[in-house]
C-alpha cells in the first residue's frame, strides 16, 4: 500500500465535518490508509493569517448558507450548530489520546463528536458531553475525563498543532500527501486525481 | 431561456481567470446566458472582510501552487503573474464602457485582458498595456484611452461596484444566479447543479 494520507480538521470546522464524511471512502478506492489529526485552529493559526470563520457579515452569510449547499450537494446530514464556533481543544486532546491507543476508535470518537455538533447540535465544548460520546461508544469515561486535564495530554496535542503548522497546515480540512498539500473540501477532486494518476 | 447567469470578476483574480475560461461553455450546455461584471474587489470590499490576497505566508504559498495545480486540473494555460497583484481600475472601466456598447466584444476584450496577465505576464496595469489589447481587438485605441479618464466611466464601474457590494459580492470569481449567490471556481459544480435541477 502506498503512503496515506494525512488529514487534519479542527471539530468545530463544518467543512471539516463535511470531509470526515468523505476522505475514508475516496481513500479506499485507491488503497490508501488516512491518518486523522484532530488539530486546534484558533490556538496558533491566526497570527499565521489562519482563518477559521472568515470576517465581514457578506461573508458570514454566505459560509452558513454554502455549508448548508454544500451538505445537500454531497447528501450529508447538517443543521447549522449555536453556538458556533466552539472550543475543540477538549475534543481534540480526547481524540489524540485515544488515537495513540486505537486509531480506529478515534475515528469513530471523531465521527461521533463531528455528527453531535453538526447534526445533533450538542455543544462539544462542553466535557460533560463529550463524556456522554465516548460513554456511548464504550470508551471508559474516566480515563477520557482524566485524559482532559492530564499534562502529558496537553503537551500532545501542543505537538500535533506544532507539527500541523510545520507541515504547511493553516485550515480545516487540510489534506498531505507525498508531501502535496490540499486544502479545503473542495479540494477533494484534485486529491484523488493525484492518487490516480500522481503529481500534476 | 431562463434567467442569466451573472458573473463577478476582477482582473487581477487568478481563479477568476480560471473561471473566466469556464462559465460560458458550463452555461451554454443549460441554455443560460452569462452576463459578465468587472469589478475591482480592492476599492471597497475590503473593510468588509473581503480577501483578494489570503494573508500569512503559508497561504500565499499554498494558493500560489493551488491556482497553478489547479489551473493544470482544468487544462487551462497559466503562469504566475509577477507583479501580483495588480490594479485592475482602468481594466475594469475599459470593459464595462464596451459592455455597455457591445457585450460580446467586451467578453472578447476581458479573454485577452485574463491571458495577457495570467498566461503572457503582461502588466494590465499598464494602460498601454490594455490599449495594445484593444488594438489586437480592433476596438478603437483612441476611444479606449478617453474612457479611462472619462468620469462618466469612472462612475459607471463605481455604480457596478456598489450594485455587486448590495447584491452580496464579496469575492472573485461570484456567481448569481436567481438569487443565489456561488463564490469561487469551486462552486461550479453546485452552480451546474442547480442549473439542472433548481434550487437545493
Amino acid at each position: 500500500m502506498s503512503a496515506p494520507i494525512d488529514f487534519y480538521f479542527d471539530f468545530s470546522s463544518p467543512y471539516g465535518y463535511l470531509a470526515s464524511e468523505r476522505i475514508d471512502e475516496l481513500a479506499a478506492r485507491h488503497g490508501r490508509a488516512v491518518m486523522w489529526h484532530a488539530i486546534v485552529l484558533d490556538a496558533q493559526f491566526q497570527p499565521q493569517g489562519g482563518m477559521k470563520i472568515p470576517a465581514g457579515l457578506m461573508r458570514t452569510e454566505y459560509v452558513q448558507r454554502d455549508t448548508e449547499r454544500t451538505a445537500a450537494f454531497f447528501g450529508i446530514p447538517f443543521k447549522q450548530p449555536s453556538p458556533y464556533p466552539v472550543h475543540t481543544e477538549h475534543a481534540a486532546r480526547a481524540f489524540q489520546w485515544l488515537s495513540d491507543r486505537d486509531p480506529e476508535e478515534a475515528r469513530a470518537f471523531a465521527h461521533a463528536v463531528f455528527r453531535a455538533y453538526f447534526v445533533d447540535g450538542r455543544n462539544i465544548a462542553e466535557t460533560s458531553v463529550l463524556l456522554d460520546i465516548a460513554d456511548a461508544l464504550k470508551i471508559d469515561r474516566e480515563e477520557v475525563s482524566d485524559a482532559f486535564s492530564d499534562p502529558a495530554t496537553k503537551a500532545r496535542l501542543k505537538a500535533e498543532i506544532d507539527l500541523a503548522e510545520a507541515r504547511g497546515v493553516f485550515g480545516s480540512p487540510y489534506f498531505i500527501v507525498e508531501g502535496e498539500g490540499f486544502w479545503g473540501n473542495d479540494r477533494l477532486p484534485q486529491l484523488e486525481r493525484w492518487l490516480e494518476k500522481g503529481p500534476f
